[in-house]
């Protein structure tokens, strides 16, 4: 038994995941623009591509990491927004702030892609470590205004979900903070590809 | 109580929304285009990435401006088309203005990046502001012809939030009109970064 | 009344168009791709980035003549769909070789601006215009496909708006033959901008 | 005679679908921007952008190769997620892998056009065929997920479907590898445009 309005609310959170999604997507296919098809003079012999594309191997593995980052990204705030129901103007806001860290993936990856093995390391390492960090802490505004304004969330939200989802947001909270006092001393390992930093 | 004919109008507007929002999500992923690796001189030692990251500032703060301006658009388009159920090809062509000043944005935020604080920056600066001037401006015969045209608004959108609209919208012109005249002689303070232009 | 099978098939329609949308708008987004930001020798005076960018007068016409080109394609491709409501392998590769072409226009648009007054510029036309007679005439193996393979339109399509299209696209063939033909020839003017080409 | 839980995971499954739909789609527009204009030295005459343009056909090639072989592999995603209603983790990190091997077709794209009847060309024809062997392994393990997770398939999805997408998959499997080896020793004629490799 629904109301008209309940349909024409469920079609504007839907709008907005649907924003989301294209942004996410067009951030990951961007990614592979990237993978750079290497230049050789005329004439090179044979070996020299694959050497060529060979020594491009940390944009590879920058790409693939970069990739599933966003993927599970996608996956954290596909599962945030499933207990969404209506969007003000101040989630809109919060989620443009967690959207945006995935629009600069696509540079932070090339940045660390250019600069791996070369001076300039460890400062490529903690900006593409960092840029991961801004976007696990950029969810957590973007479920406070979810979960404390009033009349976002679904009404058939399990409320032990909602719970759990603030518990580990919170919880979260000092240890983003650690990290990314840490990303500026110390590279983060998962992240960094440790010899090349 | 829904005709199989309100069911597919209702389609209908939100592909156009749709379509739209992809438009908008592509140039705001765009934009991130715009952030390009530096690439310095092999051997050069480690605060030369710091420092040439540092000194491309201007394409940061344009990026987040552009980035939130854009999404600032979204927004308004949002609220306008929530109200809209049905299309018809003076909405669309109306509609594809609004769009095109939209996919003009990377372009307009790497011109002012890259001219700030070097000959040209006014006019890079007028160019920026004028882009979303112009944005703003085509809100209008979008509008004008989604509540004029005979049929295209949802039965259920509440009168005063439509007057509210096109009050908002036509006591706009005026003030746009002036911005624009504004924008070829006076920068436009908010858009500009004072000291850059 | 609708049985759940009449359900999975709309969405299935809705799917193709979703997709052939998202090409549409990626493909006038990165139009604004062609849009380049002159580079100036440092310490060039200010009237320097304005006669730059006046200069680059031929990218703008072409932009704005290519976005809304690919806008009344997508119009008419949207007319089209309104009608289908199952897809069939047929239909999407009918309907792939319509999207290609929307693809290729950013590259022929860059084509006419970076040729425009130049030696070449007649070639660099009748790409231009040959790609849009193009799109013109793969809309006919997607309608002949819809209308003509069993159960793809909607049960409601009125017959004499069936009708009408298959005639205005049939009566189409021989002028865009000809026009594909004068193509080569003599250029079309009303996408060429006669004094350039 | 739907609850409200079987409309929220349709609406689940329809969110993957579509952002796996807008990264094939933006793959497939991005294909066109390895269609280079020619920069010819200014002054040269007609005969020139012809000739270059002319110089340019493997990449028309590549493109139309591509683009239509990444039509059929969102054709067969699309026929799989027909009979998907809903989706776990698993299934979309499998289904990331395949439409991570989407992203890279224009850059694989570009090495065929870039390499072909140059020295590399037999390893770039490789790399092209190879994305495309990976993109159709990586079907196995997103069916084999979505068969085999409980619940994910549509309960209507018919069992003959099923057992006979299952049988084509694993049939496949010893021929991937065969071609996948193969692909390293003889390169595989319909991809690679014999004679240029």
């Amino acid at each position: 038994m629904e109301s008209p309005k309940t349909r024409a609310e469920e079609k504007e959170s839907l709008r907005v995941e649907m924003f989301s999604d294209a942004v996410f997507a067009i951030a990951m296919t961007l990614l592979a623009l990237d993978l750079k098809v290497p230049s050789l003079p005329d004439g090179t012999a044979m070996p020299g591509l694959g050497a060529a594309l060979g020594h491009q191997w940390p944009s590879y593995v920058a790409f693939i990491t970069s990739f599933f980052t966003v993927l599970i990204i996608w996956l954290n705030h596909h599962a945030m927004f499933k207990l969404v129901r209506r969007v003000n103007v101040r989630l809109l806001l919060a989620n443009g702030l967690l959207l945006m860290m995935a629009t600069v993936v696509p540079f932070s990856t090339e940045l660390v892609a250019e600069y791996f093995q070369k001076p300039g390391a460890r400062l490529a390492c903690m900006i593409y470590a960092g840029i991961f960090v801004l976007a696990s802490v950029f969810h957590n505004p973007t479920w406070y205004v979810a979960s404390h304004d009033p009349g976002l969330l679904a009404d058939d939200a399990p409320e032990r979900v909602v719970k759990r989802i603030t518990r580990h947001y919170r919880n979260g909270i000092p240890i983003y903070v650690i990290a990314m006092l840490g990303a500026f001393t110390v590279p983060m390992s998962p992240w960094e590809f440790a010899q090349g930093c």
